[in-house]
């Protein structure tokens, strides 16, 4: 048998690789356009930042370690043109020589990966635009940084933009940051952005939210980028990180199947609609595990994972790629942020119901040194309380929360379920009750009927109808409260019931939502009818109104 | 109604906030022994050893703030003698004025946790051998250092005394550890240890492992301690951390049921064999998750979940607790190590079946800076493929490892699963195939039979009757290699296969076992029929028989 795998990085090499191991004797050829295979693309902004000392600790693998160790025929600077799907031919041009030939294959694997988007605007083209995809791409503008530039503008506000940004600024450039949408990281919801973006300013990125590149103009060697609100940021050079699309075109033009995202399409075996060619990575279409429809999720891990169970199938196994549920994390600076299915306002624009709580835990035992309030809000099934998505942001923990989450929802648990987790305590690490077990029981309580919410959202429309009830202490009161909010704290609340309307709403809240649970009990149990308790406290609340929209209700 | 909980830290206090927030009307009444409620005993080490700066960060709560925010009557320097179940009465001891009382209930609840074991040794009563269960302890033991103590022994090498000899080492202490059996942390397999052991050892700590304390002497104001090979160590102190066991006396005392384990038997609400009695925390005994089998497992957050849910039962709710699966994890200066599940040496002991693997992945990706080897192993049943246990030890994300591997084994997932979770990668964090997921491969790998392992107890007796092949490099080779082997590095193993032996077994090994793998699949899929590879490597082979032992066998 003869495979030949197009593209030599995640996917492409785990499938080539799967393939050797479960074939010894077949020959595989694998085909990469640029001049490295196997290359550490997650690592290429740290590179440029200077964290990661030594480019080749990003060169995993060579043709030649390939050819030793698993009898891989890998050719670097190959590009792949055409698919003669008849003939079980593709024809390869070699980059270097120019030289033209076609290969034949008994099976085919695509994995081209996704390309950077380049808008159409005026001035894209201009040399001092840069893209980071390959190891050239990051030589290329680790070259510019070296060489003394002191400015830059990222275009794009995603996990590559913000990489970027923070290793600009670690070689102490200036940086820009313009992200079209409203906040950073869009598979975050805004409001578990807010924290990452006052932790770039205060690390000296400038955000450019809500605004995107309108042009490019060299002036005087320096690149000149003009935004849409018509300002414009004269810099060295640019970055292009507005995101990614599939790599289709070579699938397209030999007549495959493509999804309606504009990914290859593949059936659970990643097979395409040929059944001697499978495809897998960043240019496939997947399977959303929350959501259940087809979508583009481009990420190492389930590249990789594609690959092999293409590699496996291709071999005669029997292997299917369950979903992808888009899993993912960045370092900002000091801070990490990220998340596990689906978002909020996924869900909301599917049009599916769900509950969501909020909590600001420490990331271990807030007595043991090094640990940091962290953010995290969890989305639920109503009824069933089956989890639909989880993201974290903070300093210590962050990523292990993350995954616990994620391996909650790959095994369909519900929010119930995270109450009982046995989790690891010890005080460096953790806390008795971890934050996800916290999550649990907040949730749990929400749908046991134990606790009711009210949201920031709700503010003023809602909370105007009825009394906002602050329980914290008096100091925190003084120093910043919601407006129109009387001051009752937790510990003078059964002394002072009748301080509190019995005849309309009472919106409790505290700073994280813990002393308004407890109120929320006593006051409910003590015959008040309509009480609701802040959904993670003013903290939550501040996030999602921001500091000043917060202050559009004025005092009474 | 009336709640009384004797025991006001994990358990307790737990049981008692549970059942305020349920039922804002229940008079509660919380007895403590000691003179503090609610403190953070796993904290304890760490203030001795200068960490937590500050004493007070200890005290979470006291009984002022516990009537503040729950309106609960909590009594310090209360001591419960007896129960007079008949009457629904106990017999209450203030002792610090030595009034005695009785004190009604309606529904009790039992966390007095668990004792220090004293053995009955010669002059185990010696006031410089010292136990560190409660603030007063902690507070003695501190005292003894801020006054210029210069060395201590400490008896036990689990988890409280691993955590105190790195403490008192932080300090400046001379320290010796004693521990009866041949490894520290005995809840970890003997392999598992191996590393922790080396670095406390590295930090100054002088292991006797094998061995236990026979008698206590004072000399000139120190303490001599006796050892039972007759060697005599002597220090300013001692302390005695050589297990625990169920503070039962009392429930004993009231006709309670004990388990077979000596603990307060329980059923799934919590309840005691007194229907109005309940029991939570380390003084009862629960079902093992994965043994199925009653056990004392002390730890903080199974406490803490029995007694919410005791008090969550008292209140009318039917909610069941589960099952313990031990998940634990302890900080061994810069390491971690821990585990959740069954151990090796458990499911042995109980003749279950089980398969085991061994990897020895990076903690995150290896080219960003930080990272460091991790060590795991993983028990699954053979044929379903069922998570068993596991157990991590090393640098960085150990814990988080450990969590991953707990979620998976609450939810039955098999090793199958493991491939499949999709965890949060990002190079500061982790690798594209996360360790997790690499267990998942190999586990599946073996069970599917496109792996076969050999472990480091099969030699020499096993490997004496075919051929070790080492496949490393030569220069790995020549530093060390298991006695009689061959080396052919990977590379050339295609090349030299006529070197091999047909007729006779081939145990493939390399330094981690992927090497050794890929020679594995090659040699097998090229006719040889024996060939089995070294689980974990050499790094589990030197764990499993130590530096000596390793070279039993003598190159030929």
């Amino acid at each position: 048998m003869k495979i030949v795998v197009i593209g030599g990085v995640a996917a492409g090499m785990s499938a080539a690789a799967r393939a050797r191991r479960l074939d010894e004797l077949a020959e595989i050829v694998v085909l990469e356009r640029s001049n490295h295979v196997s290359f550490a693309n997650c690592g290429l902004p740290y590179h440029i930042g200077g964290v990661i000392k030594e480019r080749d600790d990003l060169l995993l693998q060579t043709p030649q370690s390939l050819r030793m160790s698993m009898n891989l025929d890998v050719r670097v600077g190959h590009e792949v043109r055409g698919i003669d799907r008849q003939r079980h031919t593709i024809h390869v041009v070699e980059l270097g020589s120019g030289r033209e030939y076609d290969e034949s294959y008994d099976k085919l694997v695509l994995a081209p990966g996704a390309m950077p988007i380049r808008p159409a605007l005026p001035g894209i083209d201009h040399p001092r635009v840069l893209v980071l995809r390959n190891i050239e791409d990051m030589d290329a503008i680790k070259a510019l940084v070296d060489g003394g530039a002191r400015s830059a503008v990222v275009i794009g506000g995603g996990y590559i933009g913000v990489e970027m940004a923070e290793s600009l600024r670690e070689r102490g450039l200036a940086v820009d940051l313009v992200e079209m949408a409203d906040q950073i990281i869009p598979p975050l919801d805004r409001e578990m952005a807010r924290d990452l973006e006052g932790h770039m300013a205060d690390h000296g990125v400038k955000l450019r939210l809500g605004l995107a590149a309108a042009s490019f103009r060299d002036v005087d060697g320096r690149i000149a980028v003009e935004l849409t609100d018509a300002t414009t940021l004269s810099a060295n050079f640019a970055v292009l990180a507005a995101g990614v699309r599939p790599d289709a075109a070579l699938a397209r033009s030999a007549g495959l199947e493509l999804g309606s995202r504009g990914g290859i399409k593949v059936d659970a075996h990643m097979r395409t609609s040929d059944p001697d060619i499978y495809a897998a990575g960043d240019a496939v279409e997947v399977v959303d595990t929350v959501m259940g429809i087809p979508s583009l999720i481009p990420l190492a891990g389930p590249a990789n994972r594609q690959g092999r169970i293409a590699g496996e199938n291709i071999c005669g196994r029997d292997t299917v790629y369950g979903s992808t549920q888009g899993t993912s994390i960045v370092k900002v600076f000091d801070m990490t942020g990220g998340g596990t299915g689906a978002s909020e306002k996924a869900l909301r624009k599917a049009g599916r119901s769900y509950l969501k709580v909020y909590l600001h835990p420490s990331g271990h035992a807030g007595y043991y040194p090094g640990s940091a309030q962290m953010h995290i809000k969890v989305l639920f099934e109503p009824g069933t309380g089956k989890l639909l998505g989880a993201q974290v942001v903070g300093f210590d923990g962050v990523d292990k929360r993350i995954d616990v989450f994620a391996t909650a929802i790959r095994a369909g648990m519900t929010i119930h379920d995270l109450e009982g987790l046995e989790l690891a305590y010890a005080p460096p690490y953790a806390s008795a009750k971890d934050p996800v077990n916290m999550a649990g029981f907040i949730g749990s309580n929400l749908l046991k009927g134990d606790l009711a919410l009210w949201y920031a959202e709700d503010f003023p429309a809602q909370t105007s109808k009825g009394l906002i009830l602050d329980v914290r202490g008096p100091q925190e009161y003084e120093q910043w409260h919601i407006p129109g909010a009387v001051n009752i704290p937790l510990g003078k609340l059964r002394l002072q019931m009748d301080r509190i309307p019995r005849d309309k709403p009472v919106f409790v809240y505290c700073k994280v939502g813990f002393r308004s649970y407890l109120a929320y009990r006593l006051l409910k149990q003590r015959g008040l009818a309509d009480v609701k308790t802040l959904a993670g406290g003013s903290l939550t609340f501040c996030s999602v109104l921001g500091k000043d929209a917060s202050h559009k209700g004025r005092d009474k």
